[in-house]
């Protein structure tokens, strides 16, 4: 018996699990036969890569095709799926071939043929016919990668799938199988590097003792062909090292590098690189002795270059201190003003990470204008895939349509066309925080994320729409009607969430000091984040023109430049990123900037209420697991973005003093405020930020049971009743819901938001459909808090039934 | 707020269970809307059961329309559904009447006012339009009740659907949910009683201290209208009363039961009665004191009759030390030798209940004659839901068209029409043992032998394909495919399973003194049990017959009687439970008796494997859990048939040395019998029976770890492994395959079979579908005991790969 044969033993079980989305995209779920199949598989070489290729091959056609392949060394007479690598060449790339009765999976390297299978099983799922198959892909990077914000506790920096895969109480966790189970859906998408610890890093993960950890870990991942990539602090050289600096110019500094990085490649030989975030956001780093970014980041990359692995410097590097009386200072600028200078300073293995807009992952930014302005030095795209400020998983919202932008955004660098994919030589990296949650990320539909961006970083040139057609076919199965409301949704879904959080270039109204979850129009006005949209009673928009603003928009190529200075050309998505205007400023669409925002509040709160509806047409299409946790997500998101709409045009309409032209904001019939309500033992509080509150009030209960009466003054008929209440994390309040003497309804407030306050994160709706009211009676709603949380009560809402 | 509300609160978090067969066809699933509906219900009346009916209307609609109906105290003036009694009649009877807006729900009782809004739910449910709605409908008989035969340890006799929901460690359980719950299933099919303990019964029902127990459970069945029943232990008032005796006409006796059975009604005024099972198979009885059973049914029926309690006496006595050798000897004979003489001995309330055939739930066996001998004495029919030989709900067997045919046999009493529906006066019963399963029976399937049980004790007439039908769209909802294969699967599943096991009238050849479960031709033959079909050499079949056998068939009316006497008139399906025939005998149908044995049971196991085929392409239509579950089951069952068609048919070749005229018996083409195979470590061991096993023989391992090579010769191609290994339930022994050097499948033996042994009951199938095999190739098995199990293995059969 041939040992390496024995790992697929626990692949061949998979059959046996329930739709859980654990599968993801690799489902392998039957599909019709098309044609017939070579009975064997011949493997050349022998590597742990090349093993779990013919390991995955075997998998996937067992379960779509319900065969086995038989393992072969030589050719039999009647033909093969052939897996070989050519060994020329190094960037990972496959070439599939029907060839008389075989099919040529070869690959460039070992990682080539693991793609090559993994292309070839998604032709078998997607329907197509492998006939005559010819297909050659290269990657368009080699550096393809994601980067984990885990903490070695446990814990993830803006994670929202549950608690980290790779540690656990300072350890790396006792079984690995997870570990194991997410390098193969990387690989699935070309993905080769994934560092394993946040980038706010713990100096532990230098130190001699803790390296068996991160040897497990990284033998977890290798079968796959992800290299393991770490992220530093760049202060270990004192930490850990015990030196007395960590100045990058000090011999004894470069020496300790040195030895520390070969002690690791000892140990993990194929260890990717180092990430490196300095200087930001309370980090130590060079400006401690006077010395540059390209000195931290040479004398790291010196360190690895030996061992071909690389450094990727952070360009997330800014003051948040900033004076934001000073209408000149501007966050914005930051990138380019850090690293210009330093263009050409690094060392050819240091690479300058660098995210996609000039702020932070809002909802919407423009390019950032440092990809135009490094020649020398290599920049990478960090893209975020969790959705930190993109509604935190509790929201759909599929970000490729986004990143699709950035990649083609033309820079006009030197006058000359230059999207920005062209530019970003340093690779594509993103930001997954994958956790332990069954699917993964939290919610089934930001799976597609991460599919979407292992797709792109492999082939920048795939549309939105083949992408989301290609996920949704893998994950669901091929049900026209399912794929139709699942594509429809993913598509429109960044529009929508932009629509209620943050049009126009505001970037994403929410808490930015805070969680960076709920609606707080003012948080990030007036400290020195930066991340300013300076909206008052005059108008909105942060001015960064060069003309009268601070110049950020300078930082640009000049078509560019000139493009965004112009009110004429500046675009209406971006308008107020780029410019102060007033009110009544007519946009392109000619509506004026006020109207705007009142429209796409109720735009996307309506879509948000459409996608619900849709995707209760198919209950019983999808499978009943993930069809009623998809479900309760959207209607979550439906209550969400009633609230956020509310808030922000609230907000917008007391700044402005401008009415909604439709008389919308402001008037919500059927809508019972609770502190209008009959109280027995609520008491009327005010909300902070007070737009989160319809009313700016809310009504939360002191003693052990409270009670809100409100009496119906609507015609008689069948409605829906939502109640607007308040889901603290601090305690799991129970309600009840009385219809005269009738009970109709209970629940407990036990979600976990990020927040333990009554605020726009906390406030939650729920749902009782098809009430018979008549004019008169009595909605009572109880409520008993638990622990810090108050039972609090926004509003009840009455509206027509859905059918 | 009015109390008697709060009751609902349960029952609306309903809608967020999974389908896991706990709510059974009471799924209460979104329908497609019709027409308008009352916003109200009003009750006039206010009983538990009456408040158990208003839920269950507000529930139903709830979950079926999206709307919440409103409890009204007063008629509205737009219309209202209306629940109320007449308070004339006592037959649990209906009407359901659309009347302007209005419904009116109307009961003779308040369980007629429950049965109706159940029957107004299911016409929703079936898509039936309420707008005529005109339906007047009344229970066949007063007795609808089912019997459990929990034992008050929690185990079931005969139960195969997980422990016992009343009982645990001699307590009535702490949570009572599932008792209610059941009272719900029960109640939606009008079934009014439910024994709750073992017919063999436990003294200790009746201790004074153990009567609190009894009264948590007939409170949590009250509600839904079903009255709980006790059985008990003839010798109580010995054991339990302190008596020196038990004898049913001592005074001091009769006056112990007065006084039991008045405390007991002081504590549960409602019970249904008691059931009694006396002399017989072990249990004492009246003859101990050479009384009669009608002498000992009477002091109980009446010390019931003042609490309009009934005594229902069990007709099942026999002589289980019959002398084989002896062939006028016949247990079928026993109930009418036992019962026919008391006659009109019996008080009216005591009701002599016999089993639908005359041995014992036997596969298939005529009527029981003492339901045509009885005039004066009620005999109720005592039907089996729980599938003692009938697979133990490990085989998918639809026992209605069964009840069907007893229902309707025409005893011609007295030469005139007499249908058994029309003797059974006294009730229809059926021996349900659900248990804490979450499905409740183990399979889910078998749901629809309650569901049919409790449709026909309502209405006799109804059909088997209507029920079917109508099970069928409530349980797994409207798809026509899915219907179509339902509904196939269970109207030939008796048939199919009659075929395998015991055809032309052999009865179950099961281990009968054992756990009638696995195949043992002979286990009925030789003991003084006297179930016997006596085959051998020359021929087969019990002679029944006046004539020349034990005169069993003169015990029915003339013209039944002749018509089971005669040869030219005997139906070929019950031949050989009235004839002894030479194995040549030609049946109506054309075949020889050997060959219709033969053909039978290679007809019922290729029909599992179809209903495995179809149930197949139910994926995706039926939701995830129930469709894997059915799917193992059935697959399991295919495995199983095999089994059966294999150890019969070479029994009976065996026996007669006639040759099978198709080829098929004793011929295997692809079987490679593991004693014959290269072995390590394995040994070679004969079963008992010989037949249970392929060849006689088995492997087991007596080792750590054991293999068993084959090697495949025949054509290149595509098949399916099966591998027929014994599951004994003392251990979980591991196996894994390989072909060649290659892994290809591994499982363990973790079933819980009823056997220890290696014989037909632990005999089970594993399939490896879609190998590549080729001349010459090694197929190896290994296995690693565990326990007391062997890791036995019986053959390796490669066949052609189903597509």
């Amino acid at each position: 018996m041939r040992p390496a044969l024995i790992l697929s033993a626990s692949l061949l079980s998979f059959a046996a699990r329930a739709e859980s989305g654990y599968d993801a995209w690799l489902r392998y779920q039957p599909v019709e036969y098309r044609g017939p199949l070579p009975a064997a598989v011949v493997v050349e070489g022998d590597s742990p890569i090349v093993a779990s290729a013919r390991d995955e091959l075997i998998r996937g056609v067992r379960g779509m095709l319900g065969r086995t392949l038989r393992v072969e060394s030589r050719a039999p007479a009647e033909g093969a799926i052939f897996l070989r690598r050519t060994g020329s060449g190094s960037s990972d790339g496959f070439e599939l071939k029907a060839q008389g009765g075989s099919i040529q999976v070869v690959g460039t390297t070992d990682r080539g043929v693991l793609y090559g299978v993994f292309a070839l099983l998604r032709r078998i799922a997607l329907g197509e016919s492998l006939a005559n198959l010819d297909d050659k892909q290269s990657p368009f990077t080699n550096v393809r990668w994601v980067n984990h914000w885990d903490n070695l506790d446990g814990s993830i920096e803006r994670g929202y799938g549950g608690r980290s895969l790779f540690w656990d109480n300072l350890h790396a966790r006792t079984d690995l199988t997870r570990v194991r189970d997410y390098g193969r859906l990387l690989a699935s998408l070309g993905i080769n590097g994934c560092s394993i610890n946040n980038v706010n890093a713990n100096p532990r993960i230098l130190a001699s003792d803790f390296l068996p950890e991160i040897v497990r870990i990284a033998d977890a991942l290798r079968p796959w062909g992800v290299r393991t990539v770490l992220s530093v602090d760049f202060g270990s050289p004192q930490t850990i090292g015990g030196l007395s600096t960590f100045d990058p110019l000090d011999p004894a500094v470069a020496d300790w590098w040195k030895a520390k990085v070969d002690e690791i490649y000892r140990a993990i030989p194929d260890l990717g690189g180092i990430v490196l975030k300095a200087d930001s956001e309370g980090r130590v780093g060079p400006s401690a002795y006077g010395r540059t970014h390209a000195d931290a980041a040479n004398v790291i990359a010196r360190a690895l270059k030996p061992h071909g692995g690389l450094l990727l410097y952070r360009g997330f590097v800014y003051d948040h201190h900033m004076d934001w009386n000073n209408p000149k200072n501007d966050r914005a600028r930051a990138a380019v003003e850090n690293f210009r200078e330093l263009d050409g300073k690094f060392e050819a293995d240091a690479v300058l990470q660098i995210k996609n807009g000039p702020i932070d992952f809002q909802v919407r930014e423009p390019v950032s204008p440092l990809f135009g302005d490094l020649e020398k030095t290599k920049p990478s795209l960090e893209l975020q895939i969790t959705q930190e400020y993109m509604g935190q998983a509790r929201h759909a919202v599929f970000l490729v349509p986004m990143w699709k932008e950035t990649l083609d955004f033309d820079l006009r660098v030197r006058g000359e066309t230059t999207p920005v994919k062209s530019l970003a030589k340093g690779g594509i990296i993103g930001v997954s925080n994958a956790g332990l949650d069954e699917n993964w990320f939290g919610n089934n539909l930001s799976q597609a994320n991460l599919y979407g961006f292992g797709r792109l970083a492999w082939n920048p040139d795939l549309s939105p729409e083949d992408i989301a057609e290609e996920w949704a076919l893998l994950t669901f199965g091929d049900n026209p009607k399912v794929l139709d409301v699942v594509d429809r949704i993913l598509l429109t879904s960044w529009r929508t969430y932009e629509n209620y959080t943050g049009p126009l270039g505001l970037q994403t109204l929410t808490d930015i000091t805070g969680n960076h979850y709920g609606v707080a129009v003012e948080a990030s006005e007036r400290n020195g984040w930066g991340q300013w949209h300076r909206a008052d009673e005059e108008g909105v928009g942060m001015d960064r023109t060069v003309a009268t603003g601070t110049g950020f928009i300078g930082q640009y190529w000049p078509e560019v430049a000139r493009f965004y200075e112009s009110l004429e050309t500046c675009p209406d998505d971006l308008i107020l990123f780029m410019h102060h205007v007033p009110y009544t400023h007519v946009l392109h669409s000619g509506k004026t900037v006020i109207q705007y925002i009142y429209n796409s509040h109720y735009d996307g709160a309506e879509a948000v209420e459409s996608y619900v509806n849709e995707w209760r047409l198919l209950k019983g299409l999808v499978d009943e697991r993930r069809y009623n946790e998809i479900l309760a997500q959207l209607e979550y998101q439906a209550g969400q973005a009633e609230v956020w709409r509310d808030s922000v045009t609230n907000w917008f309409f007391h700044a402005s003093g401008i009415a909604d032209a439709k008389g919308r904001v402001g008037r919500y019939p059927g809508r019972y405020e609770a502190e209008s309500a009959q109280l027995q033992g609520y008491k009327v509080t005010d909300v902070t930020p007070w737009e989160a509150a319809s009313g700016g009030k809310a009504v939360a209960c002191a003693s052990s049971n409270c009670s809100a009466t409100f009496s119906y003054a609507g015609q008689a008929g069948w409605f829906d009743l939502r109640v607007e209440y308040f889901d603290q994390n601090n305690g799991a309040a129970r309600y009840r819901a009385w219809l005269n003497d009738q009970f109709i309804d209970e629940w407990t407030a036990a979600d976990h938001l990020p927040t333990q306050k009554i605020d726009g994160s906390s406030s939650t709706r729920r749902t009782v459909r098809g009430l018979a009211l008549r004019p008169g009676d009595r909605i009572r709603i109880e409520g008993s808090p638990d622990g810090g949380e108050a039972a609090a009560l926004d509003y009840i809402e009455i509206v027509e039934q859905k059918k």
